[in-house]
């Protein structure tokens, strides 16, 4: 699935692309966060919030992405598919966490992905309030912060009963995904919510061994799951299947972790 | 019960020491952030995760103190109370939120109180990786970033239905506390889990409505309480009581929503 190992003679000039728009979003978010920033609903029954932040930010992105390289298509979580039948696609969600960036915490980030006809090419987290990123190189992931650039790995956690589990909100866990939750949750040692991507990222870095969610769209996890892989961790749907268009997500940094858990979820 | 209107020659060198504690705390802990710090058990059935950076941040700020105001008191922890019965007694968390902490999340703090004759003089919390800090004055609350120090407000929210609510756990809602919990969850505009001492400071600086939490011993919330209160904000038992000893514990950025609230978990 992943295309890491294939020549790609432009990935340098892709990951250069994927850090200035970093730079840009986190330039145009940061004076919002904590700010005030007035929030509005989508729209529909649920509170979702959507800020100026988000908005502004993703029209940056995308201004920058169409100067860079008119021919890519983009996928955003507020305006839409442009092209996203391209050979190469960006994958952008401007604030993953918006509810953690209203209520001021810092575990909100900015996610930037590329495909190459269709699989991640690579992918990025960036949280500019901490001033942490976290990406993939082609073979390995990155984190980098107060200008030191570290390699990340996932930790081997074979047993259940020692694993941290991490989601977002127990929100995700109703209706006929409560119960596989309620199971795993009470197989693990430790388990927490609130992170979105960050939690990902942590697990990237080998401080969480699994993150489980529903619900999720494509430009929540896409842009993740090169991070997670090239840091030597698992990515899939609940039943095993591709991640790449969200929906039910099991990530973990040990593989047989990620099989227990998956036969938890599922049994 | 608040004393920050009496006369207290003394407070300006309470919050340096308060600031240089923090500081040595902070030296203490970072070093283990993320560092695959070794877990321990507490012992007991629960997971209770202790790291020796808890124990050394909380010897070397009982160390301080000692060498410092050698008749105060020291409430803390890890290590338990000294002199607890002293005029002036210092209550510390080296670090609020251990969960998070083992995780990799940076929203623990380092909390530090100062009581005098009973009564909360100072509160502090630090976050020393994001490099956030939030304090009492003696009438207004602070927080520094950046080498930037500003006052913090809670912010005004009379209604229910526009209020975001924050907790560290769902696990700290069962028994008793699951339905009176649940019909204010299903009242406000968002809820969140996760957080710690990091919400009550969110609040205080006007990003958080309502923290609602049970469990708490009187060193989790003691060192917040004047932070919250001198920001403008409303903290007591859910009964209404003193919270300084902890237990149930509701937080209001607004004296309305408080009330509302309170009726809420009793009603």
């Amino acid at each position: 699935m992943s295309v890491s190992d294939t020549d790609q003679p432009d990935f340098d000039a892709y990951i250069a692309t994927a850090h200035a728009l970093a730079e840009r979003a986190g330039a145009v978010i940061l004076p919002h966060f904590r700010a005030g920033t007035a929030v509005d609903h989508k729209g529909g029954g649920a509170f979702d919030p959507v800020t100026a932040a988000d908005r502004d930010a993703e029209m940056a992105i995308r201004q920058l992405i169409a100067e860079t390289y008119p021919s890519h298509g983009i996928v955003g979580e507020e305006f839409g598919n442009e092209r996203a039948d391209a050979d190469y696609c960006w994958i952008i969600d401007p604030i993953d966490g918006t509810r953690p960036f209203i209520m001021g915490q810092p575990l909100w980030g900015t996610l930037i992905g590329l495909t190459a006809h269709g699989a991640p090419l690579l992918g990025m987290m960036d949280q500019p309030y901490t001033k942490e990123r976290f990406w993939s190189g082609e073979t390995e992931s990155y984190f980098a912060r107060d200008g030191k650039t570290q390699t990340i790995q996932v930790r081997p956690c074979p047993s259940m009963s020692e694993a941290m589990l991490a989601s977002s909100t127990p929100d995700m866990f109703t209706g006929a995904n409560e119960r596989p939750y309620a199971r795993l949750a009470e197989a693990v040692r430790l388990r927490r919510f609130g992170g979105d991507c960050y939690n990902y990222c942590l697990l990237a870095m080998g401080q969480i061994d699994l993150v489980v969610e529903t619900d999720l769209k494509p430009f929540d996890i896409l842009p993740l799951v090169p991070i997670i892989e090239r840091a030597g961790g698992v990515v899939s749907t609940w039943e095993g299947g591709d991640p790449r268009h969200g929906g039910r997500v099991i990530a973990a940094g040990d593989p047989r972790l990620h099989a227990a858990a998956m036969e938890m979820l599922s049994g």
